[in-house]
């Protein structure tokens, strides 16, 4: 046999030898591949790719389309501008789904107002906007009761609160009887008309006040329904062959004021509160005044006003985009607006539904060029929320025990605000997430800037807001649920949003900064402290604030080293989910069985409505119990504002829990 | 060059091909290894080890340290016990961990009963057992107020149920002011107190039935308290320095009876029954009485009676030993016991505690063999379980997001039968795997045979009961925080016990059959239907329980596609994760943030308490509301029937959403 020099390439490898090499190198490849099971999806580059593929044409034509007729929830153009959305969701091959549910809605029939002068003469006030189009509907406000006021004396509010009714009772002015005119401010409407109600007041008519001339003859359509969700399933969704409570039930007419009441034009309340005498207009509130208002009545002016509106139970539908998370289809990103408007949309809410489709569209761009999220992302298109964000509540409400154990955050944009710059309110873990990306997404008004750069300079400095609120969709989905959620009000925020949703979608380790949470809890307790009296203790807010740092900090270690280091295997996998699973769970553990004073549907202990007269929009259970002890004898007022504190305290203790992992 | 013909194998390998090899091979065997990430642990291995490590004389040797002084809650022998228990767990070389709670307990100061017969001789009745030692505390019912009866007379009251004071009356029998003795059967104490206090009753001396001359001697403590859990902080733990409700809070004070009460012998009840004249006793309860009775009372015997207790607040303690799992520490399985006894606990419930100190023996055996469990093992001791499920109750209250995101399932055994038999009490997807378990584990007295054989002879088949009951620690799992459980009595409950934790902490997929479960739902619904007027509808439930049968169903195929195929890689550990996750979270489907008309902190809506006068044991919503309307007029009860109907069918629903996993 000859003995070759021994070299590392034989000129003519034998069979065997083959084989072996690419069975070696076969195994090779094998084994990179499994050692580096969640090796870089790349998904920089699809989001990149999401964030050039903006389209302002596409946006244009579908607010366009959306916007052609009105569409008000329970109709027949409602149900066309589902289908739209439907439609287009199929178009670009996403999985579609629409949910159907059976709320009490509620309509106008007719309205009449009518001012009697002094003088002798009388008027026929406009209840419509100018040129209002046939199929919109006219200016009311859902859920007012029908009835009426017969020659009675017109009254000028103010803003309807509390300490305007005491302005009144200060100069000798009467309410009770009389017809109040209002402006909107900070209250809610039904709050408002239930202030009213209080007070003796027989109707009340709200004015949106305005600059220009256009302005102040519009009319602000708007719900006056206390709480959310369809009020005859509170707690559960309502459905066609399911479980509805009676109009006459206590639990459905405590939803609705006993009064009724109309939108009016700023105009058309102009000519009212001219004409007033009586009382003198305090000048706190004439100082504000786009108008010369002289006195705040009774009258002499008096007013006829009738109103009948019809409540029933119509069809509303929700339209779904599902795009299946690959590696974890059983997480849920959710991107929320409504769709219904009050008439046209255009810009509540339909600017936000045009973003979302176009959302839709650029990823499923990106599904073609090979993208797929890691957790599913679900584009919800939301049906009846002017009425009292029914659509999202009853979809919530039907799928609490799956969005809880498998959502992880919920991002709504409900319309865009008309002014310029970024407008955000979120919980904040998601704030750092937030920052970061407006630093990414160019300003679609400025190539130059980013969408921080603006905000910044707009606001001058990062001013994320809270979600105190019930006023839009992400509702549910916190005060309810517990998911993480944010709100953002922005002309073109597609760029934003859907770059938000891809975050969460993608990152191996889910981006919440539960620093920032414990850190905006230390600072409630730095406000509340001083509305308390010396005996009631935050001690134990304190506690479990510096439990939720401790372990907040250890996370971000655990996070940190669970995303760099290249954990192989199921050990390494089943770590990484055990702390997402903690990541996404820990806001639940504000959420309380017994819900607030409020009322019991509200779960959220740290955000969620309470009495209006509050004087804080945090910890709302707190909030209400100071408000209620204002009325109290003594130190009747204590044990329930110190019991509500304690129920916050434990909230935040079993956040610190479920976020540290550790039961024992 | 010389040809050689083509041989697969050269008798001198080239150094390359001999590297390549190597390579070759070791990539082979490291693929292998990867590829199977979930290779047979060789846990049947294991298992099987378990049952061999069995031994009585361990067990007997347990159980005398633990017995040898009485250690009632919130004593230092209690703490000794506790110490004794932790010790062992320590010993092992176990993570061992010990929840200090601070409920309000209830212990006697002193008590005195005089009879006084018609012929003027008095006799002053025995309230303890001969032979008393010094330390075990007298004979009392924890919680029963301090209160006296002078002069009253005794009244015979059967079992203190509505029927048996209807019979009373029927006869003539006025109870109020007087003393009626009670002996025990299905009602709770405290619902055979309270039942007497509505009737007017001044006190309660309850006698349990004994057939041999020692256990007509025995006086059978017990608690009175309605509810579960230290009364100071329903539905959060009572720890020290945290909220605390005052006793004169109506909620604390409604926990209690408004009338003293006190266990007596069956001798000393003779001693009184034997004196009754007046009504004359009812067949039906003379016939199962073990002593002639003439009458039921009034009268003439007159008794004075004195109890005087206090309660306050003092420590308890729960032991607990963690086997931290290797895949899956987040997923817990408990292994519970109380360690707290009236007197010695022989029986009740130490032979229990002796049981858990073996199982944790065993596994720590297991370990040094080189066993980790793939999930959580976690054995619990715990306190005060006597005087209300206090110790276990407090720990769910304080843990319940981490153990409802996390407990696979409770396994609870409190003590032995002292006859032979197995008995077990289970949620319904556990049946399959309790039958399995028993037929693998040997009967302890009759090697030829297995539990189940003998379980199958003496009781005719695999009867498995359920939970319904809050008469041990797996109320607060189940009917609070829905968790799967399990409750053994059982002799020798060891084997079954440590087996059961074993197979759930190792299987791959959990081995919860949902069919079982929807099985025995419609089987509730075939009980139900008979008990209602024509127009209540069961439909609601069919419609669920169906689709609770489709979804069982398909979750059996999938499970047996992920425990079979070989899933490598991340994708397959989270698919198999993502079902047991729908497997573990399913039950939770069945609470309702409202709970019970019995009591808000009860959540569960198929297994809990009702009213004592109820007629079904499962539902018990719809079991109170059946009930309640036996006493309205007309249809007035319909609605609130209907309405509880409706709400467990939505939890039916719940419970088919999480199981089958889909949203939309």
């Amino acid at each position: 046999m000859n003995m070759r020099p021994t070299s590392l390439f034989p000129s003519k490898p034998t069979p065997t030898c083959t084989a072996l090499s690419i069975l070696a190198l076969f195994l090779l490849a094998s084994f990179y591949t499994l050692r580096h099971p969640h090796a870089p999806r790349n998904a920089a580059h699809f989001h990149r790719a999401f964030l050039s593929s903006a389209s302002n044409a596409t946006l244009a034509a579908y607010l366009r389309a959306l916007t052609l007729r009105p569409h008000l929830a329970g109709t027949q153009p409602s149900l066309d501008a589902a289908h739209l959305v439907r439609a287009h969701f199929l178009s670009l091959g996403l999985e579609t789904r629409v949910a159907r549910f059976a709320p009490l809605l509620s309509y106008p029939v007719r309205a009449s107002l009518a001012a009697h002068f002094p003088n002798g003469t009388s008027v026929d006030l406009p209840l419509t906007e100018p040129r209002l189009a046939p199929d919109a509907v006219v200016p009311y406000h859902a859920y007012s009761p029908s009835g009426s006021a017969v020659r009675a004396l017109a009254v000028f509010a103010n803003y309807g609160r509390e300490e305007d009714y005491a302005a009144l009772s200060a100069i000798g002015v009467e309410v009770a009887g009389c017809v109040a005119v209002v402006r909107r401010g900070a209250l809610s409407r039904g709050d408002v008309v239930r202030a009213a109600e209080s007070k003796g007041v027989l109707a009340v008519l709200m004015y949106t006040e305005g600059r220009t001339a256009w302005s102040r003859r519009g009319v602000e359509r708007g719900t006056v329904m206390r709480g959310v969700g369809d009020p005859l399933s509170p707690g559960w969704a309502g459905v066609e062959g399911g479980e509805a409570l009676g109009l006459e039930d206590e639990e459905v007419s405590a939803r609705f004021p006993k009064i009724p009441s109309m939108p009016v034009s700023a105009e058309c309340a102009e000519m009212i509160l001219a004409s007033l005498e009586g009382g003198r207009a305090p000048p706190e509130w004439t100082e504000t005044l786009g108008f010369k208002v002289r006195g705040v009545g009774p009258g002499p002016t008096a007013l006829n006003f009738s109103y009948q509106g019809e409540k029933k139970v119509v069809n509303i539908h929700n339209v779904f985009a599902v795009i299946r998370g690959l590696e974890e289809p059983d997480r849920y990103i959710l991107l929320g607006n409504h769709r219904d408007a009050w008439t046209y949309g255009a810009v509540d809410p339909n600017s936000g539904t045009a973003a979302l489709l176009d959302i839709a569209r650029r990823y499923a761009l990106m599904m073609h060029m090979g993208w797929n999220p890691r957790r599913s992302i679900i584009l919800c298109s939301w049906d009846a929320e002017e009425f009292g964000m029914i659509g999202s509540t009853e979809w919530v409400e039907q799928n609490l025990m799956t969005l809880g154990s498998k959502a992880v955050a919920y991002l709504n944009v409900d319309c865009a605000v008309q002014g310029p710059g970024f407008f955000a309110r979120a919980t904040p873990q998601l704030d750092e997430l937030l920052i970061e990306i407006t630093k990414k997404v160019k300003d679609p008004d400025n190539k130059e800037a980013t969408v921080y750069e603006m905000w910044a300079k707009a606001d001058g400095g990062d001013n994320i807001q809270r979600l105190s609120g019930i006023d839009s969709d992400y509702a549910p989905f916190l005060q309810y649920a517990g998911i993480p959620s944010v709100d953002i009000y922005y002309g073109k925020a597609a760029g934003v949003w859907g770059l938000l949703a891809l975050r969460l979608a993608d990152d191996l380790i889910l981006p919440f900064n539960y620093l920032s949470y414990a850190n905006q809890l230390q600072g409630y307790v730095d406000i509340v402290i001083n509305l308390l009296e010396g005996n009631i203790s935050v001690h134990p807010l304190t506690l479990s604030i510096q439990a939720l740092v401790s372990v907040a900090k250890e996370v971000e270690l655990e996070a940190e080293k669970l995303s760099v280091e290249r954990m192989t295997g199921e050990l390494g996998v089943l770590r990484r989910r055990a702390l997402n699973d903690r990541l996404m769970l820990a806001e639940r553990g504000f959420l309380d069985a017994d819900g607030l004073p409020y009322g019991r549907w509200f779960k959220h202990l740290v955000y969620g409505p309470s009495d209006y007269r509050s004087k804080i929009s945090f910890f709302p259970g707190v909030a209400e119990a100071i408000w209620r002890s204002a009325g109290m004898r003594g130190g009747e007022g204590r044990a329930p504002i110190q019991h509500e504190i304690w129920r916050v305290a434990r909230a935040i203790q079993r956040v610190a829990d479920v976020l540290g992992g550790r039961t024992l």
